[in-house]
């Protein structure tokens, strides 16, 4: 928001590197958005932000290292806006992370589904940086998944990573159909369960469940 | 094996059509087992066969011809490798049918990991291909659902599909660690129960937990 505004106001006016560079990921965010990365066009971000195409090759090298620096942007937008609130209870902060990033994701579709199945997943350095946000993303869920009664051993940590893939390929596949046979809560109540499940072995399975019994993970 | 036998045989003599096709497929599926897909090399390939270039491209129209119907062969041989003995009980057709797809990827590891990390996950006919074969894997899986006491929802439908990814990234990250730090077995135990564990819910879990028990769920 905050980013926005500056951006509005500044147009077309004298910016610190700092804000100019800014302003220009927070165009190519926005345009990402709604766009592939391939529809995405620095000409019209140096046209919205008043500059030179020029200036933009010489903040980021490449239209290549632009793309990256909003690819990378993003990435760090999704680790905040899924940060999971540590005054809830383990089920809950797992809840209102999946339901933050579904809510993230369907802001940002059309760039989010282009970035993991299209051409951008064959450049070595996005997948690079994909991998870095997963693995971000899975430390983050096995610090937590003591709190579950689940002790993190080899099969738990690789259980965890395919959660991550699963997540991904069912948000993905939710996305792309018009009319999505799943409400946003069916989606959000199977995610929330897939993680304690995959981790969980059929021993564990009667106790998580009846953990999941208690604990809100509807969304 | 019978492939191979017919390639050595008639290595540098006159070959029908049909044979020196599926030679020259049973080659790049070869060299595919051991190397990337952008390291396979036509050239190489029409010297192992004793052809000219000019007559792969004869036969597929271009090295991406070359290389979509080899990895379509082995997209077959993958679907037919794990096809589920009907004779067994669902959860060990399971079993049996995760063990095939295992040794599958493992004795075809470089092009399986290339295929599916690599630059070929960009190619959009190569990616259709992909697709295919998950929705192949998918259907085959939903068909037998109903045999463990959990019916076909969009749920289900969605969590399966997002199985078939968990199952693709938690082999591809066991097969590219130098020591995994989990066995085939373990690994097998873990996607077992990982189907089951998606597709039911917490009030299923305890059944399908007893059921599991039961079944032979460790490869």
């Amino acid at each position: 928001m905050a980013r926005r505004m500056i951006r509005v106001e500044d147009r077309r006016t004298r910016l610190s590197p700092e804000a100019r560079r800014a302003q220009l990921i927070d165009l190519g965010t926005e345009m990402l958005a709604t766009r592939t990365i391939d529809e995405v066009s620095v000409e019209e971000i140096a046209e919205q932000a008043g500059v030179s195409r020029g200036l933009i090759f010489h903040y980021f090298g490449s239209k290549h290292g632009f793309l990256m620096a909003v690819v990378e942007y993003q990435s760090d937008r999704l680790i905040e806006a899924t940060e999971p609130d540590p005054t809830l209870e383990p089920l809950a902060q797992l809840a209102q992370s999946l339901s933050s990033y579904l809510d993230y994701v369907t802001d940002n579709r059309d760039g989010f589904v282009s970035l993991l199945r299209g051409t951008a997943s064959a450049d070595v350095q996005m997948r690079e940086l994909f991998e870095r946000t997963r693995t971000a993303l899975t430390d983050r869920v096995l610090e937590r998944i003591p709190l579950i009664g689940i002790p993190v051993t080899p099969r738990v940590q690789l259980a965890v990573r395919g959660w991550i893939a699963f997540v991904e390929e069912t948000v993905i596949t939710w996305l792309s159909e018009p009319e999505p046979p799943l409400s946003r809560d069916e989606l959000l109540g199977m995610l929330n369960w897939a993680l304690p499940a995959l981790a969980m072995t059929p021993e564990d399975s009667a106790l998580v469940a009846g953990l999941l019994q208690g604990a809100t993970v509807d969304g």
